[in-house]
């Protein structure tokens, strides 16, 4: 047996070609696009990545993407007085910032940043008010991940009402709105961490497993429920060679993309999965595009709620 | 074996206790003592016996409780004014307004009510600021219910930390916030609720058990891990004869109390999992006194974060 595989990309893009109609009906109402303000402190390559991604996502939908760059060496108070003033932007529809902060800011400096966000603006959805209201079932702007998740299932046809579903890892970005997120659509949920004893006795007991730990490979066939549909959300750039020749073999294209890059990203979940499970979502081109299509969601969304 | 009765009573006590000091520092330094206003809006039966004990306990603690009352017939408009009042009064440190409202005022209400609670004065926790804080593991005020299980099963030397904690219920006052407080202590936490296939497997699988379904003596022995601890959240109102003694056998105490006052407030957990059981909170006297204490104590904080 083989997993089905769950193409992110395939369902990011539908989702993206079905924002454009939106996209034009609100342009055509209000005269200009929906805006989207990204906040990036510093150079992190990943961020660099992932901001990159963004503008030219939201530019292909028809967004108006502005990215606001900051030094590395940038004081907490400029960020929180760059996020006040595109608060107070009547052409900013949502606001992002992207994550991680330069450690220099110090510890919360992320939370407070999140804090100073309108929530009515918060696209991202780390605002506490949008995630108590998210706990409560009535966010208008739920985080990108697990919504993005969400669709995945749904898209797929994986049924997740009266299903046991087990996320494994707790972060605010997506565990825990995972969890809540099915808990609302009538699954069984289970959320555990590293922390847990017996994990793979735990995740087994999973018809639908999220995976969102950081550890490339992590999640092996003795934590899969033979025909789980499995959702592996992690993302981990390996460098080592070892690393990639253990988890893929060294015939694999996977080592071939190591070979000519020095690096690949890595997902939570080994490939030895794709013999057990029934369903599974790559890394690359599972999760990842998904995010990024409800990021857009969320700004046209934000958007309307302005008009 | 006959599982350990965790005497809420006395825990609730000792909590009260160890608030006074905290009551007189307050009011030594600030010249009055920490105020709570309850708003209960009609006469619901329940409410007048919930609002009774809060005010008893909050004067037996050295609080200034203020009752305000509006009729049945009050508008949600009016409410909303009182909560106003309250929010920009210096002397109401904290603010509860009782559950349910008239269900004439249309569903939602509570909702709207508990938003317009300024959170640093929500000793109750519903306002979604409260709410996405607790999820976040900062919240000051945490609901009272929840908190107390947690103070249960600390002050009875019930290890949390790498047990799989059960709850079955996913309300916004007890299932959710329990589960996410659980989870902050590092157990492993799975919600169960109505439509959970098989509960009874589910929720076998729990070292620590939390019932908070509102069905009496819902949660039989087929439920319970022996040795679990088990926490009984449910305080239904019981008016059938058959019922009682059904679930307690015609000689019981509790069949005399039935006989004396023509109902009696019945838990969720069936009377033989005590056989089970390695622990277990009884009702009345469990669960109830701590919500109670916690929300004396959430006062008290609320009141120390406004000195």
């Amino acid at each position: 047996m083989t997993a089905r595989v769950l193409d992110g990309q395939a369902i990011g893009a539908a989702i993206r070609a079905e924002a454009v109609p939106d996209v034009q009906a609100f342009t055509a109402a209000s005269g200009r696009p929906p805006g989207l303000g990204i906040v990036l402190v510093g150079n992190d390559p990943g961020s660099e990545v992932y901001v990159r991604n963004k503008v030219k996502a939201g530019g292909e939908a028809g967004l108006w993407v502005d990215l606001q760059r900051l030094p590395a060496t940038a004081a907490l108070d400029e960020v929180l007085q760059l996020v006040d003033r595109l608060n107070a932007s009547s052409v900013h529809d949502g606001i992002l910032v992207q994550s991680p902060l330069p450690s220099a800011m110090g510890k919360g400096a992320s939370q407070r940043v999140f804090d100073a966000i309108d929530p009515a603006k918060d696209v991202d959805g780390f605002n506490p008010v949008n995630v108590g209201r998210l706990v409560q079932g009535r966010a208008r702007l739920k985080p990108c991940t697990p919504s993005g998740i969400i669709e995945i299932l749904d898209r797929s046809n994986i049924q997740i009402a009266g299903r046991h579903a087990v996320v494994i890892g707790r972060s605010e970005i997506v565990g825990k709105p995972m969890a809540m997120l099915l808990l609302q659509r009538d699954a069984t949920v289970t959320i555990c961490h590293s922390k847990t004893p017996d994990l793979p006795s735990v995740a087994r007991t999973g018809d639908i497993l999220v995976a969102a730990i950081g550890r490339p490979g992590f999640v092996t066939a003795d934590f899969v429920k033979p025909g789980a549909a499995v959702v592996d959300v992690g993302t981990t750039p390996v460098f080592e060679r070892e690393t990639v020749e253990r988890l893929f073999g060294p015939e694999s294209p996977r080592m071939a993309a190591f070979e000519k890059r020095g690096s690949i990203v890595v997902g939570d979940v080994h490939p030895g999965v794709a013999a057990v499970a029934g369903a599974l979502t790559p890394v690359p081109g599972g999760v990842g595009p998904l995010t990024i299509a409800l990021l857009l969601k969320n700004t046209i969304l934000a958007a309307q709620g302005r008009l």
